[in-house]
Parts: structure tokens; C-alpha cells; sequence
């Protein structure tokens, strides 16, 4: 058979699936979604369903438009932030010097750049996993950048954002802000300033709604068009009816989702302090993970021991420099009550 | 800025939304989804959308295996047949040789060629706009055909898609069969005897979900998971919990499904006859829809006279040859009269 493409897949956490497990391996939220999400899924009529969804997304693009307070042409909504940020690779990357990101960061760059046939170079953080600006300052294809970098978690302040962007007026320069509800600073405050920015956002995490795939870009109006010519040469009608009219009831009730992101902060700032009495120590996470390790155990018996009880979190064998390291989501308080319990009784039977 | 991709994207039908239309223009089911799609949806619990939906919608393709008497690795399930489409042109079509497509055909297969720079060929359909088999025995990439064809709305009898099959043994031939439903034989019983065949379907026609998005490729499994690692490494999720759910039900629920697929083909044999009577002419549709002109009318005329009387269909000023024809959408019965009503007041006035 010819022209067949082989290609090596992105390998997503595992999904278990068990009535009593905690599980905190795909960074999901811990909470529901909101009521009035609940209420418009209550009284969507399925008729609707047979008609084609809407192309342009306007209702949704709207109500994101009063929460930035930008207008709607300053988006683009798709399918998940993955399916966002595949169209921006297509859309944007076409050059022939290498688009640059982190060594360690979210995975799946590297697997669009392969499978666009983008070329790329991994730039490795420093010893304590931090992005060195200066090495962005290298002739490139464009940038990508997760800001909170996962799965370390740690936060770019804004003006260290900004030189980057600065240095880079000729290419675009993706911020990939997944998980800037858990941080401070989004950068959608320098989108006047800098044409070159394109920021990603998602409503995985801290919206609650991982299995309704909605995620969106933002941009200067002439480069998400150019975003958007992609989708409709792609799969225009990629945001379905419920998963629309559900991602703007979630947009319009945004108390709710405050008050689950700052529970959800403290809960990580009392799990990092217990943790950290306790001797692991964890990167300083503006997220709803935390990368942890300690000194005197083998991370993979750790990771191995807390799945026997039922408890799944992320371990990356395939990352040199994280072999020692497990990355928890943060659950509920009492989840994370229970898995500092476990961890506890753990490091008593077997610390060197 | 440096790296900008500039691309002309597919242009749909338009999505107009008035209370009173009779909305006749992207071939959408005019019947509600079953009743056992509406209870699923009325007893999905809103908090499960915190979790990523499954990778492997095995629920779904298990259902499906029973339908098709086929194991579920005989799938791969996509965000509608665009996506799955989109996907198994990645997946498939990487030879230097053209692929081959009919000239006035699905309009996308160009889009997505064009997309991912694959070399193509369109074949001119012959004056009865057929496909002429022997066109499809020249060197080429790969084939891709919609059986029956859209915008015709012709079916290609099974022993001719067979010899087509059978001359090209060493490339994919991908046969699209979103309006099989409404013809006769499908190519499934060929997937035995041959490893190229790739076949394509939808929920949006015949399942009246065109709101939900979800279709899929039925293959022999070990090409199925090339166009799966393709998903993978784009965007893994792309169907969401509820699609899995609503069109998991809307497969186990045939009996409905068969009875409303029934009526509209009545409906359209009612309404070709009609028609045909008052000196339309149309061609011999499997779809639903059909295709029409009349010798004595400018037909964009007609077109535009409907939309006054907020009648929707689909004209193509686009594709020379058919820039006479109409392109009607078969709707309820009630629908249909209507219209018939409308074109014969029509043709009444404007008779030459």
C-alpha cells in the first residue's frame, strides 16, 4: 500500500474508571460545573440537535468578548484548546527556521510539530525548571510557550513575558495560558501592544467542563482570521450546540467559578506546606497540580504504591530529568487529605 | 510577520435562523432525534463533564460493531465526518501521485488537498453527471468518492465501486457514504476482501444529529489505527461525552431511525414526481435531496423568489455546470408541499 503515514502518537494519562478512586492525573477540576450549566443542559431541546451547529460561534464569542473586554473578533473557538492550538501550528508555523519551546513542557507541542513537519528545538530549562528568557533570543519559526509551564507549574511573571514578545515582533509568539486561572497575570493585557501574541485558553480546567471540549484563542482580529481560515478548511462546525450553549452559560457565571478556583488554590498552597513538613519538596505550582519529589524515595514504588489504593496521579518515565518526580492534581480538601495520609503512612515504612 | 500561512478556506451554505423557514439548504434531517436520545439526554449527569471524555469512545464503536456485525477495532470515531475525513486524508494520502476525486463532488475533498498540499486530480463527471469507472484506472495516490454523490445525489451500484476497488489495490480508496441510508448497498460487505477500503459515515443525515457532531471510518483494523494515530496526535478527545452518549443511543435505537429515513424517501419520490410533472427535471437521487432545473427558467431567480418566501436551498454559482440547478433538501412532507406549492405558483408566473 502506498502513501501511508506513520507517525508516533501523543500517549494521553491513562482513564481509569472506578466508583471509588481519587483521580489526579489529567489535572482535571474536582468540582462540578456550575448550576446555571446544569440548568441550560436541563432544558436544551434535543430537536435543536438535528440541525447543523453554528459556524462563527458568535453567542460564545460575545460572552468571552464582556469577560476580556474585547470585542468578539478577537476569537476563536474550537474543540478543546488541542484542537485551538493545532490550527494555530498550521496556521502560523510555516517557516523554515525551528519554532522553539521548553524541553519540559505540555507534550503534545513536539507531536504537532511532527505532525505538521514543522521544524523545532527544544530549549531545556534551567536546573530548577525554569525557562531562561535569553535563550529565546536565538532566530526562530515562531514560539510557543505554557504559561503556567506544566507539568512543572511554575509562572512567568508578565514583564519577562513581555520582553520575549518584544524580541520576537517578527514571528508569533503563543501563549499557552491553560491553566492562568490558578495564577495571576494573563498576558491579554499586552494583545494591544504586541500583533505578534496569540494567547490559548481552555475550559478543561478551571471551567469544569474536560468532557464538553471547548477551548478558544485570542489574538488581534487579522491573525485569528487567519486562525480561523484554518478551522474552516479543517472542520468548521467543530463546537457542538450543547457544548456552546454550555461554555457560555459557564462564561456568565463566573462567581461560581472564582469561588472553586480559590478553594482549589488553598487547597494546593495546604498540600504543598503539608507535603513539604513532611520532607518532599514540590515546585512552586500557579496551577492545579504540584510536581513533587523527595530526596529519600523511589518516586515509581511511590507512584505504584498509591495506584494499589486506588489513587492515580501522573508519573513521567519518559522525561529524563522528571524520573524522580510524580505530578498530583489537586482534588477537593478532603481528596487531598486522605492522599496526604497515604503519603504519610508511605514515607514511614520506607524512608531510607 | 514571518511563518503566516494564507489559505482560501471552504465556504459553507449559510446557517439562517428564522422561525418560520423551511430550512432546505445543508441537508439536515427535518425529524427530531428518537425519543431515546432525548431520555440519555435527559438523565446525563452535568457533573460528569468535569472529566476528559474517553479516547477510545469504546462504548460507541461497540454499539456500532453490532450494527455492522464488525468488531469495534473496525472503527475510529471522529468530531463528524469532517474531522474523520480530515484525518484519513492525513493518514492515508502521502504519495507524490494525485489523488483522484470527481469534479462536482463534496466541495471539502479540495479544501482538505489543498490544506495538506496533496497533489490532486479532479475527474469530470460525464454530461449525466456520472462517474465514468475507467477514469478511475489511471496512476494515482489514492481515490476518494461519496457514494451516492453529493451535490447529484446519484448512487454508483455496489459491482462498479467493486472493479474500482479491485484496479486499485495499492492505494486507499475511501468511499464516502453519508446519504447511504437513503440509497440501498453499502460497501461494508466489500471490507473482506478488500484491505484498501476505507468507508465514511456520519450522524448528521440519516441520525439527525448534525448538531452533535460525531461520525466515523469503518476499515480493516490495522489501517483504522494508522487514521487513529493520526487523532492521537491531533487532538485525541475531539468527541465529547455527550455525543458519545446521544449517538450511542441513536445506534441502538434503529427502528426509529429506519422509519424516519423511510418517510423521506417517500417524500422525495412524491416530490421528484411532482416536479417532474410541472416540467422540472431532476436527477435520480438516493440522497435527500435532489437536484433539479427547468429548461425554461433562470434558475437563480427561483432561488432567489424562495428566499423571499424564507425558503432555504442551495444554489452553486461556483460550479458552472450547475448553475441552473437547485440543490433542494427533502423535508417533511407538510414541508414539501409547501414548496411544490410555491414552485408551481412560481413556474405559473414566469413561464416563458
Amino acid at each position: 500500500m502506498k502513501g501511508i503515514r506513520k507517525i508516533t502518537p501523543y500517549v494521553p494519562g491513562e482513564q481509569p474508571n472506578y466508583s471509588d478512586m481519587i483521580k489526579l492525573n489529567t489535572n482535571e477540576n474536582p468540582y462540578p460545573p456550575s448550576q446555571k450549566v446544569a440548568e441550560v443542559l436541563r432544558n436544551f431541546d434535543v430537536g435543536q440537535l438535528k440541525r447543523y451547529s453554528s459556524i462563527d460561534t458568535l453567542s460564545l464569542k460575545k460572552a468571552l468578548g464582556v469577560k476580556h473586554n474585547l470585542s468578539p473578533d478577537h476569537f476563536l473557538i474550537g474543540n478543546g484548546s488541542d484542537e485551538v492550538l493545532a490550527f494555530c501550528f498550521l496556521a502560523f508555523f510555516n517557516s523554515p527556521d525551528p519554532i522553539l519551546f521548553p524541553d519540559i513542557t505540555y507534550g503534545f507541542y513536539k507531536v504537532w510539530a511532527d505532525l505538521f513537519q514543522i521544524p523545532f528545538k527544544e530549549i531545556p530549562l534551567n536546573n530548577q525548571f525554569e525557562l531562561v528568557e535569553e535563550d529565546y533570543k536565538q532566530l526562530n519559526g515562531g514560539i510557543i510557550i505554557a504559561n503556567p509551564n506544566a507539568p512543572t507549574g511554575l509562572f512567568k511573571p508578565l514583564a519577562e513575558i513581555e520582553r520575549i514578545l518584544k524580541e520576537n515582533q517578527e514571528v508569533i509568539v503563543i501563549i499557552d495560558e491553560a491553566y492562568i486561572d490558578f495564577a495571576d497575570q494573563s498576558a491579554v493585557t499586552l494583545l494591544d501592544s504586541y500583533p505578534n501574541l496569540i494567547i490559548i485558553r481552555t475550559f478543561s480546567k478551571s471551567n469544569s467542563l474536560a468532557g464538553l471540549r471547548v477551548g478558544y484563542a485570542i489574538g488581534n482580529p487579522p491573525y485569528i482570521q487567519i486562525a480561523a481560515s484554518i478551522k474552516s478548511s479543517f472542520n468548521p462546525y467543530s463546537v457542538d450546540r450543547l457544548a456552546e450553549k454550555l461554555a457560555t452559560a459557564a462564561v456568565e457565571d463566573e462567581e461560581y467559578y472564582v469561588g472553586i478556583t480559590r478553594k482549589i488554590c488553598e487547597t494546593r498552597e495546604w498540600f504543598a506546606k503539608k507535603i513539604e513538613n513532611s520532607g518532599f519538596s514540590s515546585l512552586f505550582s500557579k496551577t492545579n497540580f504540584v510536581l513533587m519529589t523527595h530526596p529519600d524515595l523511589k518516586i515509581k514504588k511511590l507512584y505504584d504504591y498509591l495506584e494499589t489504593q486506588n489513587v492515580f496521579v501522573r508519573y513521567f518515565p519518559e522525561i529524563q530529568r522528571l524520573n524522580n518526580y510524580l505530578r498530583i492534581s489537586i482534588g477537593t480538601q478532603e481528596e487531598m487529605e486522605q492522599v496526604y495520609q497515604l503519603l504519610s503512612s508511605y514515607l514511614d515504612r520506607n524512608k531510607a
